[in-house]
């Protein structure tokens, strides 16, 4: 297993945001060859204050070689360049392998 | 399901930090009533550059209720403050509820 992990900083227009992810983003990340599932959440907070990000994806691939030669795809190369297109406040890509238990 | 993400930033020593993590850390955060699962995993990346982040660590609940009372109990308020013996580098915390599928 091999997944990524995208924070999404709050965007200046979250309506905006929301409404080009599910419309456009999402199909694009669909045709990414290798993807096994993806998730998107957004960020809450136990104390009903503003969450210090706005929302998580998740993207998984079988293998980091599965990761690489999907984002390397032509499919990747779109849905990389589209996150400009939405992500006005910014994003932070994670990269991890398989967890260990706690 | 309500997950907390921990983000830890690179540590000063990253030994440290990997012997505390898990022969001091993982045994109190074991201790938190409610928690359901719970892994860490160190950040890589695609092109064997370093990580912009040293580790992602998650926490599982049932429910927010389950993670705000875990949190709120003595042993999640000793899991908490003992964060700071180790992530030198200090860390975010993220607070989701159930993804949606991509």
């Amino acid at each position: 297993m091999y997944e990524i992990t995208v924070i999404y900083n709050h965007p200046a227009d979250p309506a905006a945001f929301d409404d080009y992810y599910w419309n456009t983003h999402v199909a694009l990340a669909r045709k990414i060859p290798g993807l096994q599932s993806a998730s998107f959440v957004k960020c809450d907070t136990l104390d009903g204050s503003t969450p210090s990000h706005y929302g998580i994806a998740r993207l998984v691939f079988d293998s980091k070689d599965q990761a690489l030669a999907g984002l390397g795809s032509p499919e990747g190369q779109v849905t990389s360049a589209d996150v400009a297109n939405f992500a006005s406040g910014g994003a932070t890509l994670l990269f991890a392998g398989d967890p260990d238990k706690i």
